[in-house]
C-alpha cells in the first residue's frame, strides 16, 4: 500500500523500537535546577545523594514505656511483676541525665535517645506504676530481652550508602528519607520546554464557533497535557501557517526559546501536508551536505533564509514513516540538535505517537535511564479479528481481577475515535500479520498515565 | 493491650472502613474555579460537559484519496481500472463547489468535508493518474462500496450527549474531546489548601544539623509532597508548640488560610503529646455542649481563649483510635467544619494514615465521588508470619507479571522502616487474627501512586 505516498517523498518505514532508539540516542538532559525539598516530588534526581550519617543516629525508644536492663526484666509475668525504681524520665529530644543500673528505670518516649545502661524499651501498657520505698517505681508485668523496642544506630541506614540515583523519579518516601538526612533542596533535572504547533488550514481555535468544513484545534490542547504529565513545560504556538518558508521561520522562532518541538498534522500524503514537504526538504539537504550553506531555492521555499537562522541547514530527519497503525507518518528530526516531533494529525494516531516517542524523549531529558514504557503481559478479554501488515497499537483497558491481568479492547480500528481516548489504561501491541488476535490469548500492553 | 492509653484518653478503636465513612461524610468539595483546557489535566471536573455539536459536525473523508460514488466503482480492480474525470479539489477546511456526478471524482484530503454527491473515498494510493479527452482523470484501482473511509455526521457523538461528569479526573483524552466542542476553560473543583504541623521538641529543620538525641522533621516534607499529589496546596507550618494553649492558638490562625490541618506525630500515649491531650479536651468539649461557650479551664488550656476564635469550641472528634497496625493512635477532627487529621510521626504509619485517611478526604473536597482506594487482588510472594489483632497495612511491591498480580510485602514489621517507603506500589492488607498470611495465599492490595 501507500506507494504513491511512499515514492513521493522516498519515506522508507523503520520499526517502532529502532525509531524509539534512534530517538533516545539523540537525546541529552536539558538541564539541573534546585527545588525546595518537598516541591522535588515526581521530579527526577540529577545526581547520587547520600546518607549524611548513621540512620538511627542514636540508639532510639520505639515507643512510649520504660528504658531497663532487659536482665532485670527477663521472667517478669503479670503474675510475677518486676518492680523498678524510676530515676529519670527522658523526652523525644532530650538526652537523660542519669544510667540506668540493675533495679532502675528510666520513664521514656517514642523516639527519644536510649539512657546509657538500658538496652531494653518495656511498653507503657505493659506497666503499672508502683510506690517503692516513697519512691517513684514501676512494676513490668511483661518478660522482656535486651534490644526489644529499641532501634539500634546504623540500623536503617550507613552513613555515606546511597539513598537514590541521577534519573530516579522521587516519590514521597524519598523525600522524607532526604529530609531525614539534611537535604532541605535536591538537584533534579529542569523541565524541558516544549513548543507545540498544529498544521492545518481547517483548523479553528477552541474558543471558536463552528464553520462549514472546519474542526477545532482540539490535539493542541491534549498534546499540552501529555507534554505537562510527562514533566514538560508546553507552550501553545497556535496553528503553523501554510507555507513551508512560513513554517521554518515559525519554527525557528519557536527553537530560540523551547527544548523541543512538538506539530500535529501535514505529515500525510495529502497535498497541503506542509510538514511532509519540510522533512522531504530537511531529507534533500542533509544528503546534500556540500551545499548546505547555500540559500535554499525559491522554488521550494518560497524565500531566502539568512543559514544561520534557518534550522533546516542544521536539521536531520531521524524517521518519516514508522512501521506501525496509527501514525505509520508519525516522523522524528533534530534542529540544531533539538528534537522536532512531527506527529499525525489523526487525534488516535496523534495520542500513540506521542506515547511510543514523546513521552520517553521527555523523560530521556529529564535525566530517565529508561523511559521507554515496559510492556505487560495480559489476557486479551475480545478477539481482535482484522489482522495489519504493520504492527498495530489499540488503546485498551486493563482490568486486574481475581489476582490476573486483563485488557480489554476499546473503539478497534477507528483511529479517529476520539471518544475512547480517556478511557485508555495502555496500548495493546497486535503484531503484524494477517491473524489479528483471539480473545483468550496472551498479548503485550504498554500501560499510558 | 493498651490498656492504659486507652484509658487515659477514653480512646475507643473504631474499624478503618468506620473511620473512613465519618471522613467522608463530613466533607464537601472547597469551590470550584476556571483553568485553561490543557491545565484541567488530573483536576476533577465541577459540572457535567456535553457535546456541543454532533460529531462529526459533516461528513468528513478518513483519507487522502478521491471522493467518489461508491457504485462507479464496485467492480474496480487492478486489471480492470475505473477511469473518472476530476472536477474539483477540495482541501481540509474547503467547501467542494462541485456536485460528485456518476462518472466524476473529487480530490480530496484527509479530514476534509465530502461534496455533495459523493459517499465514498478511495485512497490515493489505490489510484493512478489518468488523461480523459484533454481533461484531468483518475484511475480508481480497487473495488470502492458506498460509505468507506467516510465518518458520517453524529457518528462519534450526538449534541447535548455528556462527554463527562462532576468528579471525573480528567485525562488527556478528556481535554481533546473538550476541546473539540469548544470548551476553552474547564470548570474544576478547586485544590484544597492544607496547613502541615509537626509536633514533636526533638525535631530539627531539615535544614539543620543533627544535635544529640534530636531528628530532622522529614514527615513534613513527605506529608507536603503527598498532599500536592493528591491535589492539594501544601502550606508548611513547621513545628507545633509543646503547650496546649500555645497549639489553639497555632491551629486557630492555620484555620483563617486553609481548608485543612494535617499534625504530625503527638498523638499516642506519651506524657508530651499534645495532639492526644487536646483531641481529649475536644471530645470532653463536645460531651458538654451546653458549656461550649464557657472559658476553657486554665489549668488545661493555660489560658483564657475568646470562644469564637477557639476551634476547639467548635470542633467534633471523628475518631481518636483505628483498629489498625501501624498507626492505631490516628486520629481526626473537624474544627469549625474543617477536617483536621492527626497523624502518627513514626514515618511508616504517618505515611499509611495519609493513603487510608488523608488522600480520600483531599479527592473528595475535590469532588471526587468515590475517593477510596480500590483494592484489588494479588497472589503474596512470601509469608506473613506475625498475627496481629488488629488488620494490618503491610507496604508491598506490585508485581504484574505473565498475565498475573503478585504482592511481595516491604520491610515487614518495622513501622519506623523508612527505607522501604519509597519502594511501595501498595499497602498489603493483612486481616486481623492470629495467623499472619501464607505465601501464594490470596490478598488484597490498596495500590498508592
Amino acid at each position: 500500500m501507500d506507494e504513491r505516498g511512499r515514492s513521493r517523498f522516498n519515506r522508507r518505514a523503520v520499526k517502532v523500537a529502532d525509531a524509539q532508539q534512534l530517538i533516545l540516542e539523540a537525546i541529552r538532559p536539558v538541564g539541573v535546577e534546585q527545588v525546595a525539598l518537598w516541591q522535588g516530588c515526581g521530579r527526577r534526581l540529577a545526581q547520587t545523594l547520600q546518607a549524611t550519617s548513621d540512620w538511627p543516629p542514636f540508639a532510639r525508644s520505639g515507643l512510649d514505656g520504660f528504658a531497663i536492663r532487659g536482665a532485670d526484666a527477663a521472667h517478669a509475668s503479670p503474675e510475677h511483676p518486676v518492680t523498678l525504681q524510676v530515676i529519670d524520665a527522658v523526652a523525644a529530644g532530650q538526652v537523660a541525665r542519669q544510667r540506668v543500673e540493675p533495679g532502675t528505670a528510666v520513664r521514656i518516649m517514642t523516639g527519644a535517645a536510649m539512657p546509657e545502661g538500658a538496652d531494653a524499651v518495656v511498653m507503657l501498657e505493659q506497666t503499672a506504676p508502683a510506690g517503692l520505698a516513697g519512691q517513684t517505681a514501676v512494676r513490668v508485668k511483661h518478660a522482656a530481652r535486651p534490644g526489644q523496642n529499641v532501634a539500634l544506630p546504623g540500623e536503617e541506614f550507613r552513613c555515606g550508602s546511597a539513598i537514590a540515583g541521577p534519573g530516579t523519579v522521587i516519590r514521597p518516601g524519598h523525600i522524607g528519607l532526604l529530609g531525614t538526612f539534611g537535604y532541605a533542596e535536591l538537584p533534579v533535572y529542569a523541565r524541558p520546554r516544549v513548543a507545540v504547533f498544529a498544521t492545518g488550514s481547517e483548523l479553528l481555535p477552541v474558543a471558536a464557533p463552528l464553520e462549514p468544513g472546519r474542526i477545532r484545534d482540539s490535539n493542541s490542547a491534549m498534546v499540552a497535557a501529555m507534554v505537562a504529565q510527562s514533566g514538560g513545560e508546553p507552550v501553545l504556538f497556535g496553528r503553523l501557517p501554510d507555507r513551508v518558508d512560513a513554517v521554518i521561520e515559525a519554527l525557528t522562532a519557536a527553537l530560540a526559546e523551547a527544548d523541543c518541538i512538538i506539530t500535529i498534522g501535514g505529515v500525510s500524503v495529502g497535498d497541503y501536508d506542509v510538514m511532509a514537504i519540510l522533512l522531504s526538504e530537511m531529507k534533500r539537504n542533509h544528503a546534500l551536505k556540500s551545499e548546505l550553506m547555500k540559500p535554499k531555492s525559491q522554488e521550494t521555499l518560497g524565500q531566502t533564509l539568512e543559514p544561520s537562522s534557518d534550522p533546516v541547514c542544521f536539521s536531520k530527519v531521524l524517521f518519516d514513516r514508522v512501521a506501525m497503525r496509527p501514525g505509520s507518518p508519525t516522523s522524528a528530526a533534530l534542529l540544531n540538535g533539538k528534537p522536532l516531533f512531527a506527529l499525525s494529525g489523526n487525534p488516535g494516531a496523534c495520542y500513540v505517537g506521542f506515547e511510543l516517542f514523546v513521552r520517553p524523549a521527555l523523560h530521556r531529558m529529564q535525566g530517565e535511564l529508561d523511559p521507554l514504557p515496559r510492556p505487560l503481559e495480559a489476557e486479551l478479554t475480545d478477539q481482535i479479528r482484522k489482522g495489519s501488515p504493520h504492527e498495530r497499537y489499540v488503546r485498551c483497558k486493563l482490568i486486574l481481577n481475581d489476582g490476573r491481568v486483563f485488557a480489554e479492547p476499546l473503539a478497534f480500528g477507528k483511529s479517529s475515535m476520539m471518544a475512547s481516548i480517556p478511557q485508555a489504561d495502555g496500548l495493546l501491541v497486535v503484531p503484524s500479520g494477517p491473524e489479528g488476535a483471539a480473545a483468550g490469548s496472551r498479548v503485550k500492553v504498554l500501560p499510558v498515565p
